[in-house]
């Protein structure tokens, strides 16, 4: 299954190389402290982030060797700023604070629960969504492995109805997604958001 | 490393059959809904639910084949006390709030983090812990996959010190733990939690 695949959070630390885009000297991310941690909150669309593979939800824990548990957000996004252009080393943890559900949309491609602004509110009865445990009070992150923050609910949906009938979906308490996003001008900046098809 | 196979969250569903015991027609759990599921908040020690590797923080989906999504609590416990004695079937899903980090204790046998009441509250610097990403505000649910809920600080600081010296930390946000853990009479519980070493 592909959606699967692309979706999947895989365990342990990987290593992401990336050089800053010619015109800004960028690499494309917001970063947001949580908990003496630094997550990725944001991944702009054509970035050489984006390109990378970085996604929302990922956890920094160094840049370029240096481990930055415990620094601000501030402090990381000067660390980036002052590593070299040509040489931006992260160590990444795959998306720490989500998880996958898969779920089968029942004949009338329906998906089994409702959601506003990206938060799960309601589980239909008698629905593969119920049956497999997903919860309300969660917030939809990715589907089938693509990064939906920031779009509205009906293009959220529309991906939902275009998909496969097997969905998987990738979700995050919302507190912690409330958080995340919390202070890093989203409002304004979620239509820049990368919103691609992984590679796999 | 066997810390980190005891420790292993599996994906997907599984299915546990277990009978009630002779004397209380009980299996041995306590249950409480989260977010429109039902979720174990406590396993009794030496109990079928013990017997059968039911831990705490998994998800119950489905008891006799009936789905629970949306049930109270109260509602879950009683569909169980109706089961039949000799077929107790629930589908599971493992663990799904919680995750493992595998940190490496330093020469001097420390950790590199803090805990109070079992919620992680510093991380030290130039330590695994710190460079693996743990986070704090987040509770100790197992060591190597031993349940440690409810035992003392100094008791899971001595099961830390005899641990080898990777050792594989299972935890939750700490928000999500003080939900599971209220109004479910914990404190009288806890110390017949089962802290069992599970099989693999």
């Amino acid at each position: 299954n592909v959606g699967v695949a692309r979706a999947e959070i895989k365990q342990g630390v990987r290593e992401v190389n990336m050089m800053k885009n010619a015109k800004e000297k960028k690499i494309g991310i917001a970063l947001k402290a949580v908990d003496k941690g630094i997550f990725v909150a944001f991944v702009w669309q054509d970035s050489p982030a984006a390109m990378a593979g970085l996604r929302f939800g990922d956890q920094v824990l160094a840049i370029n060797d240096e481990p930055v548990a415990g620094w601000s957000s501030d402090k990381a996004l000067k660390a980036i700023k002052k590593a070299p252009d040509a040489h931006v080393k992260l160590a990444v943890r795959d998306r720490p604070f989500e998880r996958t559900v898969t779920v089968v949309k029942d004949s009338e491609n329906h998906i089994g629960f409702l959601f506003k602004k990206g938060t799960i509110t309601h589980l239909v009865k008698d629905t593969s969504a119920a049956r497999n445990g997903l919860l309300i009070n969660h917030q939809l992150i990715e589907i089938n492995g693509q990064n939906i923050v920031g779009l509205k609910d009906e293009d959220v949906l529309k991906i939902i109805q275009e998909s496969p009938r097997s969905v998987t979906i990738t979700i995050m308490p919302k507190f912690i997604y409330d958080h995340m996003i919390k202070s890093i001008g989203f409002g304004s900046l979620k239509k820049y958001m990368d919103h691609g098809i992984p590679e796999i």
